[in-house]
């Protein structure tokens, strides 16, 4: 391996795009980032975890804004006299782990804006996984245990939480294809499949021997 | 090969999608068509080649809506009394010819909203290329010979058409990653790289031993 590899992944909610990225990371030996992360930013910024648990994702939570203002549960982890609303002041931490994280060692990482972020990372490639609306509701019922009346809405709302959030960080539009390197369906060659694309694509811009 | 292969192929202009079709189809030796579309749909239509070059990807032109009807050089091609505007029956004969194209032998087909005229098709997989800006203007300028200072005009305003067109025929939004079972920014590989990683997907697909 010559060189550090970054991978972001961002997906569709139900697109098995966490699963795809998890298969991904073990089969290049390198890390693996996602709900760690945020316990990573945790520990660095001595935030409570819960609140970076709450605002992930979810910009303008009012109510985490409300809690961070006006208790002291948490303590107040910001310097007195900023303005810059809490979840924007989470965003730069958590981006500036995900920098650092980047800079370390090889990794996959999921969600959290990684490709916007890692924009300019020489090392990085960038990959959106999506797939078809009866695949992504089978996967959600089967796969992560959500009652069939309630998956389709939880769909809808997440992908709508993770465009919003995209949308409010960056430039570039949630799901458009230009965003990213490579963008897939995953449902066409399946989770296995589909890793198998992302490792040659990695394999031929890093020169890699896989 | 067990089946037919069917690759659609639409591009942002100066991405090089046109000549990763071309060199996709040489190395997958099956048919490739863009322009020549035209050329059969026309022939097949007893329609005016010219009609066809003029009105493609370019909708609402009024001034072949008003030459179709008014005049009569070209003959009168459709059945009088119908009040379905023109552009609006070559793309259904346009639609035609390339649903029997797909339903006769394998081929790649750029252009031409086949990703949605094919999309129910099971040997259909649907492609879109991209690239970043510096390297569509440095194409367009190297590849395509348009003078330098053109170049971004050309390339804004065609996107413009292409995405017209497409949005206007189809139900899905143009250069949105899920209408498309893959999206290469072909920046990274090349040409000949982003031909691999395709050719790899239409491997595990189709099944194929190349």
């Amino acid at each position: 391996m010559n060189s550090k590899i970054i991978i972001t992944i961002a997906r569709q909610f139900g697109s098995g795009g966490r699963e795809i990225g998890k298969n991904l990371a073990n089969e290049l030996n390198i890390a693996f980032y996602d709900k760690d992360l945020i316990k990573i930013a945790a520990e660095e910024s001595g935030i409570h975890e819960e609140l970076f648990e709450n605002v992930d994702e979810n910009h303008k939570n009012s109510f985490w804004d409300n809690m961070a203002y006006n208790t002291t549960s948490f303590g107040n982890p910001f310097s007195s006299g900023s303005d810059i609303p809490i979840n924007d002041k989470l965003f730069i931490i958590q981006s500036n782990v995900i920098k650092e994280l980047a800079e370390k060692d090889s990794c996959v990482i999921v969600g959290r804006c990684a490709d916007y972020i890692l924009k300019s990372n020489p090392n990085a490639i960038h990959i959106f996984i999506h797939s078809n609306k009866e695949d992504k509701i089978n996967r959600i019922i089967n796969s992560y245990g959500i009652p069939a009346e309630n998956a389709e809405v939880l769909m809808i709302k997440t992908d709508k939480k993770r465009a919003t959030y995209h949308n409010y960080y960056s430039s570039g539009k949630w799901g458009k294809a230009e965003n990213y390197n490579l963008a897939i369906d995953s449902n066409v060659l399946g989770i296995s499949g589909t890793v198998e694309i992302i490792k040659k694509f990695a394999q031929i811009k890093f020169n890699l021997s896989l």
